[in-house]
């Protein structure tokens, strides 16, 4: 008998019919002989509706109540999915964070788990039920809810399945699976039967909002294989698992296997730094300590004892960053600090990368002859990213999709 | 420095206006130099919503899964209220049922309080906190999420000020008290200053909504005086409390305190039943086993060795009742179950009728001289209840507050 965990997103339980089409896939899971525990998000637009409550008491609301609040989103999906698979007379248990022994640490709104404690979970698989467990929410030292940050229902899935050693876990969502980019962009985007974890990390740190990042890693560390797949469609999906597997199944090997943008970036960039020891330690010291995310930065070669730097971080931390920077320019007596805001960052993603030369220069190549310009460019194992000119992204992602041969058409 | 227990209800947390306005009595409460404890209710119609999503499922949800269900919408309120004091600079902390220590038994949508556990609000009230707890809501020795039923918010209440020993125990709604009678019903009901907790439970049973009858058995019990006001004034409200403080304070006393009417009955009437030992057991065990509250029975005296018996119960009891009666009266040779729904109930309530005869007579008379017949009486040492014509109801619930001499002019 196999256990097996399945995760739906809020959009997968909004209403009261799709909860009862996802009663029905669980209920079905088990009648073909599993153990099933079901992990799902707040419905449709819960938890947005519930920050806007906060918002409407106060901008600046407690972290802990946040928490507090926002966690009763998942309880309604828990209880009612739980009625929607008793009513078709089958036993179901619902069970919030707390209950089912997820243990978090103590930093509200994006507790890290520390540790599932599966008893209770046990104990109701073993009398034939199907567990239904809220994502996104856990429990603290103190006794507090917490949660888990966006997307959290990933990684409390993933942690289940790593802490029971499951053996499949299931994230279904409204999408087929894993494209090799995003499908609303490019038409002819394909999906992807395998991926490995450390393309996916780099998919979802460079905009493919499919699975949270932290749950990937998770499911990296305890080897716990992903099917990420559609709920309201029979497809099979992509299975998300380690590089070593891809490759001892020989299973499909693309030279890249995703394209990914992000237009939720903005670019600074400090002018005429001193070229001395520390600057940059400096800077970004100072920013780590505010707890802005930099993603890409660059250094010009220095030239007559001065160099500029340029770096990215998310839109949503652009005035946090303008304000620090304003005092360090000060400070360390830079001439300039210049704001870009209209670039998007485009990223090339494959472990076929690592055997292969020339992906750098092919990708350079296909953006250059569509006569978009480059303005920096980071790389990585797996990963190539530019940052271009917003206006050009559509574009970029485009040709790149076609010039890697990814398309549909050329499989 | 006292010990206050605050509690609102739905209506007091509806939107995020009267949340602040709520936050801002609580902080006044405290800042005149009181420890407080705030319990609340869901806001508004949440717990209706709620209702509603449980029945788009299915018609005959799992006890268990509804109050997982129901208990989110007192963790909306509880967090909300925390920000709103939060913002204020002062420091609030909320808590569910389970995390407040108030432990119940283990029977779902109307469980009873065991215990109350005030370890952890009394750590937080040390702290200087204010400290808000979700009503309606418990835990149980399964770690499974109760709710208390109906009105369960002011039990909540009552049993933490008698939990902590609290100096008072305040329950705000949207009235200025207890009144004489429904003010919706006759414009001149007055306000009552005091009432006895036997008044008061009297009254809720009959028909009055103002507070739940466990938590007034509670309130007696502990010698828990409650004080009934309006979240929206700051006038004295009504005082609940034993009647031995009343008459030794020499506080106002009447001959009766109050007039409820329960529009909310229904009457069945077993004709021919034979007068023979265990008929009324065998009846009224069977119902009770199916779980109905039978309210007012009369018995005719026997005529032929056959009697009647007439009993009146809750409308929303009346299916199943008449189901049950049906088979009993099969097995009796009962000759007719009639059932009235047109029936209403009038009670008058008061203390004063102890050491005062000729109350009946006196009601009956107003009732007579107004032309509405009587067709069923019961009393108690402090109610006498009539069952009149649904239609005579208003009638007789202004000609009776006339007669006893409760109108705002008669004071």
């Amino acid at each position: 008998m196999a256990l097996v965990v399945m995760k739906f997103g809020g959009s997968s339980v909004a209403d009261a019919d799709k909860i009862k089409l996802v009663a029905s896939k669980v209920v079905a899971k088990k009648n073909i002989g599993n153990k099933v525990i079901v992990v799902v998000s707040a419905p449709g637009n819960t938890t947005d509706d519930l920050l806007k409550m906060a918002n409407k008491i106060t901008s600046n609301p407690s972290a802990r109540e946040m928490d507090m609040l926002l966690a009763t989103g998942e309880m309604i999906s828990i209880s009612l999915l739980a009625m929607a698979i008793d009513s078709m007379n089958v036993k179901a248990i619902s069970m919030t964070g707390s209950q089912a022994g997820i243990l978090s640490d103590a930093s509200y709104t994006c507790a890290k788990i520390k540790k599932v404690n599966p008893k209770k979970i046990k104990v109701w698989l073993s009398k034939n039920n199907i567990v239904i467990v809220a994502g996104f929410q856990a429990l603290n030292s103190n006794g507090d809810i917490t949660t888990l940050g966006r997307g959290g229902s990933d990684l409390t899935a993933v942690a289940i399945a790593a802490g029971l050693d499951a053996d499949s876990c299931e994230i279904y969502s409204d999408v087929d699976g894993v494209h090799t980019t995003d499908p609303r962009l490019v038409k002819d985007a394909r999906k992807l039967d395998y991926l490995s974890y450390d393309e996916m990390l780099e998919m979802a740190g460079s905009g493919a909002q499919v699975l949270q990042s932290r749950s990937i890693e998770v499911a990296k560390k305890f080897g716990v294989e992903i099917h990420a797949r559609n709920t309201f469609s029979e497809n099979q999906g992509t299975i998300i698992t380690s590089e070593d597997k891809i490759r001892r199944n020989k299973m499909e090997t693309l030279l890249i296997s995703g394209i990914a943008s992000d237009k939720n970036q903005v670019k600074f960039t400090l002018i005429d730094l001193p070229d001395i020891p520390g600057v940059a330690a400096k800077i970004f010291g100072r920013l780590a300590k505010i707890g802005i995310n930099v993603d890409m930065i660059i250094q010009s070669a220095a030239i007559n004892k001065k160099n500029d730097i340029s770096f990215t971080v998310n839109k949503h931390e652009m005035k946090k960053t303008q304000i620090e920077l304003d005092e360090i320019a000060t400070e360390l007596n830079v001439s300039e600090v210049l704001c870009d805001e209209n670039i998007a960052k485009i990223s090339i993603i494959g472990i076929g990368m690592k055997s292969n030369t020339g992906v750098a220069a092919k990708m350079f190549e296909i953006l250059s002859k569509t006569g978009i310009n480059i303005e920096m460019i980071s790389t990585s194992e797996i990963k190539i990213s530019c940052i271009i000119d917003e206006f050009d992204i559509t574009k970029a992602v485009e040709e790149l999709h076609k010039g890697f041969g990814l398309s549909k058409r050329s499989k």
